[in-house]
């Protein structure tokens, strides 16, 4: 049976739950490796976007930007370990999203790191309609009278441990710890493996996104607060470089860094080393299989650094049973979890 | 009814109908828009591998990699037209597809431009069956006995027409004018829009591989010898800045230069600027739209520059008509195609 | 009359008075704005490499390499000023320096961040003679009786402040809070610029180098153990949002980040802002002069992100007098200085 | 002695021995080497631009930028040979300069291939009086009674041969032939060392500054016409991958791409052989020696792809004699150039 335990942030409390960095902050919670936890995040503006007519520059705080739900203490997770989560369920918890277009921020223009002279675009805020039962989210442009209904499709952009090194990094980042990687591939039914470098490993997630596309070219999703369950284990013994996530279907590498050809080579010479494992193939053999089936689609090119995903099929991986099969066994504790999940006290807060 | 022509490069011939550039070369044939040309093109080795033992970097000239067949004058084409090379069919010549290890080449190691002091990797040569009624490829790890089936799936690394500015430019390079863009997206059933540069456009092609993964992670596909059908068409008074590509079920615009960041701006300021205009919306509005919608897959990080994808799926784009719907009628016109194509004459030749 | 103290940092107490990031970790002293302070600090090595045989990845824990010594509290540094930290002197502490070829470190080698298949290359260490009194550094090649003397150039790579967002950041790496930038510029009678994030500023300084070129190619200097003498002080209510230093004959303007364009466009954009401010130009004027007079010199290329200078020679910036003309007045200061320093006690740490 | 030619482009002729490509197009005359030239050069506008009134958008056709004189075939030149190109003389042609700020052109602007969607700065045109006898150029400000007189400093911009592999490149792009590199070094009394691609070797040059900072910031320097005096020569059997440049106090090496730290990875790496080379150095001794002896400026940031310089001090690399000392030679060779040189006549053009 899974323990399940229920952490809700409060920011009306203090400690409210909530952390802005990854690393450099006191757990509110520690969990039992196996045990589900059902907890919610905000989205990536804590809440201050109230309407279509908010402009972020004015209502949010720049220092106070993409809360994190956390962070956890995971009991037994010690450096050299891998931390997994597993992604039980991911749902919006407000009928509505957000995506804006902030000065200085996105793909497409420059940004206080491509320092250009150019003057910024205009700022803008959508308001979207989330249709949780018909599974839908509503885009409607600001200046025509032009809509379109699009899937939705819920994930978190930001899950992570603490750093090594003993860095503190800012939620707005993502590294080999995880952190703001901001690609789609996390969803409901994945389990994302992240390598642990500190006692308890120091788990926290948030950013949820009720779609984004690959890139995340403007730099904001459909931003909305998230009601989500995850399972978490700790494989003992076993480090991940670099943040993997592993579906039904598909084994996933990431790398965060500039430039994006950079970031490509550190997720597609993991991806190398890890189907060379699984199959049992020579480092050159590896290579010249990924080149032939790998898909290489850009998770994000807005943040502060950049990240890229390597995927490969499991058709194309015979046998594989990534870090002993975890995966599948987390699939079957998420299926069985029939009962609310119970709340945690507030005297397990670490 | 489309006109059909034949064209066979001859590389025992002079000319052999063959060439190493885009651009800075005369045309091999004459072509009348709206006519279906049926051709040939050997693979990038231009055949002078031929077994499992042979080393590209023996047996091939590096001054003579990746052949061309072509170009092609295309009648009427003008500078400020598009050029569309709507692909009929790809279907590999012959039963083998080669791929390869070549020192100071491929994604996951230092080649000339990202110079490293690092000793190159070991060179060597992957021998691919060819199953073409199964539809398969079949992959056999070199230092193991791994083997693996993966299906068949036949494209064009390489297409373009003469780049601007008098420029001749490397088969191995893609750029504005199309070129060595090595993306899977290449296959039977799309078309390619190439800005028209000089009079008759001189369109080429070539670098046929039997699959490839995004990106080309070691920098060489299964190759093979390619028997190709394409009908090329010219649209009037329209230019188009980078390659875009559509198929039945998307848009794809493309952006090829270093570092990678910069090749996904390109594709994705297109595809912002290509949305808005199918759709009728404001710069801010389909910048807004891209960001949740759009796919960017990697298509290759090896090649002199690098080349990324931008792509939006049809089904949110209602209405659509690219080009004046022009990918609809060449779709047509290719299943109206069932007589065998009539040889052109060498006296067509320019 | 200069108020000055003495803080040693000592490896045998606890706490040490070392520290392994800006951000994160508590002061060992305070400073009154306008005090100099008398201090040494490691070499990057902790002192761990102790002749020429010792091998770096032996002798070295990857946790504790580049030690800074602080972090010191500025009184009265507050969020938006800027502290200006004034070298007095910087001198080599012993009559040796070390450098070393790092596995997979350096810019002409595969990197953890430009991840490679290729085998990294060898590990070396090289043993420097400084001759203190004729002011040289003497290189001797390993593998052919080659030497040759240069001149000594003592300097700091590696000085800052604690960042901002609540980060704290390893200090092998350099940013907006100065950090790890490893540019020559840092050496004695330059004053560097640095905006103060957190009250107290909360200032480190390390890493001192007999010498390095531009680039730090390999990525190690000729690293050695600094006695140094700073004067620090406080410009209250101006922020500077890049680490700027002033020489008696330059403005130097820097930029941390990858690529190594965007570093320049940090650095550039500054010092066209800087220029413009100082001279009373429109934005376009200050872009005009700066393209015609400013040199360009790479600082590095081997940390875990790069960082370029922009300088320009006063002589082009008639009337200079930079944050009110404090580099003037702590020229003066410093040179006023002649009475030995006296030691800061223990209870003085904050 | 030297024998001396003479050859004036005639942009009222036809041919008017101008061309905007290295590659692809006919010499317009042949030379002996160690032959003196005397010629002159367009500015990059090809003399359209003729006030301060002018603007470059309206007056210039982008197609034909950056006019090069040329190119000349040398005799005996051979692929795989090194051409030397020493400056004896580069004098501005005129008593003005020109510079300007060109929409979506710059390091600090978004540009065709850093696609951004923000607005291009204003276009403007600044006119630099040039006082030859006082060696000064006076900058002026548009927007304010700003004026600074700054050294007259002349140099070529652009000086290339025929690319390899058959390709024609743009006047306005650098790379392993030369071309757009932009390093103030190109200036007289240096000698330029180019890789021999194609039979005659096909050297032109243009694009005269009278000054500029280095990485050219804005794009474009003081541009002027030239009256310059080359002496050509050629080394038999050794080849140069990319450009190098050897003045009386250093040597320097080139590399032209983008991201810029891979232009940086060129020129290094470039420098790490060739100083191994001259000091028969092991390649790690001399990467050592360059680490702590190199300077790196940048030569540009703004065209097509980036040029790095890496430079090394003669002082620190004693007896050196790079190509056998023919810069020395040459240098000699200059002194006793006197009287004035001969008009090459027409019927000499290949």
């Amino acid at each position: 049976m899974t323990p399940a335990v229920s952490y809700q942030p409060d920011p009306d409390a203090d400690p409210a739950g909530l952390t802005y960095t990854f690393g450099g902050v006191e757990p509110v919670a520690s969990l039992a490796p196996g045990s589900a936890l059902s907890t919610w995040t905000f989205d990536c503006f804590g809440g201050a976007v109230r309407s279509a007519s908010d402009v972020v520059s004015e209502v949010c705080d720049p220092r106070y930007l993409n809360p994190q739900t956390g962070p956890f203490f995971v009991d037994g997770a010690a450096p050299g370990d891998t931390l997994a989560v597993h992604f039980v369920s991911i749902e919006p918890r407000q009928a509505f999203g957000i995506s804006a277009n902030i000065p200085r921020f996105g793909s497409l223009v420059a940004t206080p790191t491509t320092a250009m002279l150019n003057a910024p675009l205009d700022e803008r805020t959508w308001w979207y309609e989330l249709d949780l039962d018909a599974r839908l989210v509503r885009y409607a442009a600001l200046d025509s009278p032009f809509t379109l209904e699009l899937p939705l499709d819920p994930m978190h952009g930001t899950v992570g441990v603490a750093p090594p090194l003993g860095e503190a990094r800012s939620s707005l980042t993502p590294g080999s710890w995880g952190g703001n990687m901001d690609t789609p591939e996390m969803r409901a039914g994945v389990t994302c493996y992240l390598g642990v470098n500190v006692e308890g490993a120091m788990f926290s997630l948030g950013d949820g996104h009720a779609r984004q596309g690959e890139g995340e070219t403007c730099g904001v999703a459909v931003e909305t607060a998230m009601d989500t369950v995850v399972i978490v284990d700790v494989v003992k013994g076993v480090y991940t470089d670099w943040p993997r996530v592993e579906s039904d279907t598909h084994l996933i590498s990431t790398g965060s860094t500039k430039p994006l050809e950079d970031a490509f080579r550190i997720a597609h010479a993991d991806m190398t080393g890890w189907v060379g494992a699984e199959l049992g193939l020579s480092p050159l053999d590896a290579y010249q299989l990924v080149t032939q089936v790998v898909e290489s689609p850009v998770a994000n090119v807005v943040d502060t650094v950049y990240t890229m995903t390597a995927k490969v099929a499991k058709r194309y991986l015979p046998g594989v049973a990534a870090y002993a099969g975890i995966h599948g066994r987390l699939r079957a504790q998420a299926a069985a979890l029939t009962s609310p999940v119970e709340p945690l006290g507030t005297t397990e807060r670490a």
